[in-house]
């Protein structure tokens, strides 16, 4: 008698952004004639660059001809990308290997199947709030939670977790409050990572929207971090490719965890990706190889900005009408104080009927979100503008 | 202190495709001017058709413009692709609803993420040998394992299990035997699913395939088996997107397990889908969407149709050096029993170092396929030709 894995059940009732979809689509068919106005969900709009267009065309291209046809290629991921990557890396002053570089299908399945590769004891440490999917996989996955409140007082960066725990989630550049962790702050992170034996899983998918050049882009510019670090990222946000699916996770050789010697964890997940995991899309290698090309990077670059005016124009627009407005620096999201001590769906809702503007409730990244709102830098334009003078104009405060 | 999953250490020596690789390697280190003859792993070798890459083009083409650019679709599948689907399947008498069908990246993902949402002492069945990421994700998910001896005496089709089991895999045609499961021995299994409330996990990746109408091709088109199986499949084979990757997955609204209502389990397949999976590439849809065009697969019966004579070619050429062939009817694999009880990796080294082809040794796929091998029909006919008369001429019997 098959039975089925019990810690579905413990699962909050829906995933959050499934609950924006229905709220939303309720709310067209009962006014279908109204434009809504996008402020929510972290999907991108713009069109990919040029040199991207190129790079995907040849993959197609490349398919066409059995000469140039390939099938199964590396699980990890074709060479060629990780050797672009190893010198991305190089020239921000970080060594790694193409071994320790896995090519993926995105973030978002990296971040969840990670956790497989350790101990089911392990204690999972996460940001509150944060992205959901870190939570849901350690419940779905039978591992004990600690959450590390990030809230207006610690500047949205979370503390040190009170006691051991043993794999420890950072987003940085934040998904949702936009906060970005200072080196200093990480460096924390890190010893005490070393100290206890933890892993960090360092979520760095927002990490080019970082200008400011003291603030870390990548977890390894913090001495120490290779011992104790796994970087994950993606090609979502900054070249356009959250319908392309591209991503790649850094576990380095050095890092080491209790009873396992230098290279395990390393072999691990490779273990686990060549048996669970058939590697990323050729095509959408093909891609990402184009994006790593200097005129791939150049027209990222433009891209960031586009989307960075966006979120200052969000910011800029709330702060206006008197509210409380956090992020959209260095990062591509905007964290809300709800007025009135509205809660987050309160706050959806008003937005919803009154603005016509969708964004997201803040309590469904964690309960320490409740009565915050994230709104997404990631919308066109006009739509923004439209968005922000609407709120202006028709929402009652 | 992190640990880690102490189930890999329970594994095998390495994936069985990175130690072929390994081998070969070895041996073209030490002869760089031999050219190896490919009959190993089940790559696809030709070019994608017209209307394929046509559909894949204007998937590139439409995330050149803002105005066409998609971002995070549905993680279940583009709908205009799950409907396609429903109506592929209902030509074939086999009613679906788009809610049942999940877009997936390829059917390894699925085949080893789909334990995940069943309860961890649920006992796992697999054919031996077997696809080795049955047995392997078993391994890692901490599950029992029951095999299903499939040999000569019972034309490699698997006897039902002794006692209970919970999930049962079956693939069919089979990989690595190439033997394919009549509607009789089908229902024989759907009839102890229902029985002991058992869940089947029918890899029907090799479908197309079949061309003898009295075989069938989807576990569906058994009476009682929406109540008991999921059924898992994929592009790799028959349309040449191993390298794409794209497949899907059915997960029937009928189908109930111990402890649950009609309609959990595929609930379930759609929470972890979307928490941890964020859709196949939007490229990948567009192509799939190509495929199943009426010209589309009509091209794809002409890519299906040069695979099988391949396998013809093989089949005889190794009939003919006084080898006993199996499969490569109906399925593109054929199973050869390695001569003067050779063990399997014995005679993988025999044909490497004589002849310079490289198959796959059963022994790879499961204890029972020891002095079996495996060769596949997905080659180019050159290669194949070439490696047939290499077998003839060099192999030393």
């Amino acid at each position: 008698m098959a039975t089925i894995n019990r810690n579905y059940d413990k699962l909050g009732g829906g995933y959050l952004f499934s609950e924006i979809t229905r709220r939303t689509k309720a709310f067209q068919e009962k006014h279908p004639s109204i434009m809504l106005l996008r402020l929510g969900i972290g999907n991108t709009t713009q069109s990919l660059t040029p040199t991207v267009i190129k790079g995907l065309q040849s993959g197609v291209e490349k398919l066409a001809d059995a000469k140039t046809y390939t099938g199964y290629g590396d699980e990890r991921g074709d060479i060629r990308l990780r050797f672009a990557f190893a010198n991305w890396y190089k020239e921000r002053g970080i060594n790694l290997t193409t071994s320790e570089i896995f090519i993926s299908d995105g973030a978002k399945p990296d971040t969840a199947n990670i956790q497989s590769i350790f101990g089911q004891n392990c204690v999972v440490a996460v940001s509150d709030p944060a992205y959901p999917v870190y939570v849901d996989t350690a419940i779905i996955g039978g591992r004990k939670i600690v959450y590390m409140p990030c809230i207006k007082d610690n500047g949205f960066i979370p503390s040190l977790p009170k006691g051991k725990v043993d794999i420890i989630y950072i987003c940085s550049p934040n998904n949702p409050t936009g906060a970005v962790v200072t080196k200093k702050q990480l460096q924390a992170f890190v010893d005490y990572a070393i100290k206890y034996k933890a892993v960090i899983v360092f979520d760095a998918a927002y990490s080019e929207y970082i200008t400011d050049k003291n603030l870390p882009k990548s977890i390894y510019e913090i001495p120490g971090a290779k011992k104790c670090a796994i970087e994950i990222s993606s090609f979502s946000k900054w070249a356009g490719f959250t319908g392309v699916r591209l991503g790649w996770t850094v576990v380095p050789i050095d890092l080491v965890v209790e009873g396992s010697e230098k290279g395990k964890v390393n072999s691990l997940w490779n273990r686990r990706q060549i048996t669970m995991f058939n590697g990323a899309s050729n095509i959408a290698q093909e891609g990402g190889l184009a994006v790593l090309s200097e005129k791939g990077q150049k027209e990222s670059k433009e891209l960031i900005s586009y989307y960075m005016k966006n979120a200052a124009i969000i910011k800029k627009g709330f702060s206006k009408i008197g509210l409380q407005v956090f992020g959209g620096e260095n990062a591509p999201y905007i964290w809300l104080k709800t007025p009135q001590k509205m809660s987050s769906w309160d706050f959806f809702d008003k937005l919803l009927n009154e603005a016509h503007v969708v964004g997201t409730p803040g309590v469904g990244f964690g309960p320490q979100g409740e009565g915050y709102f994230r709104l997404s830098a990631f919308g066109n334009r006009e739509q923004i503008e439209k968005a922000i003078k609407s709120i202006q104009e028709n929402l009652k405060l």
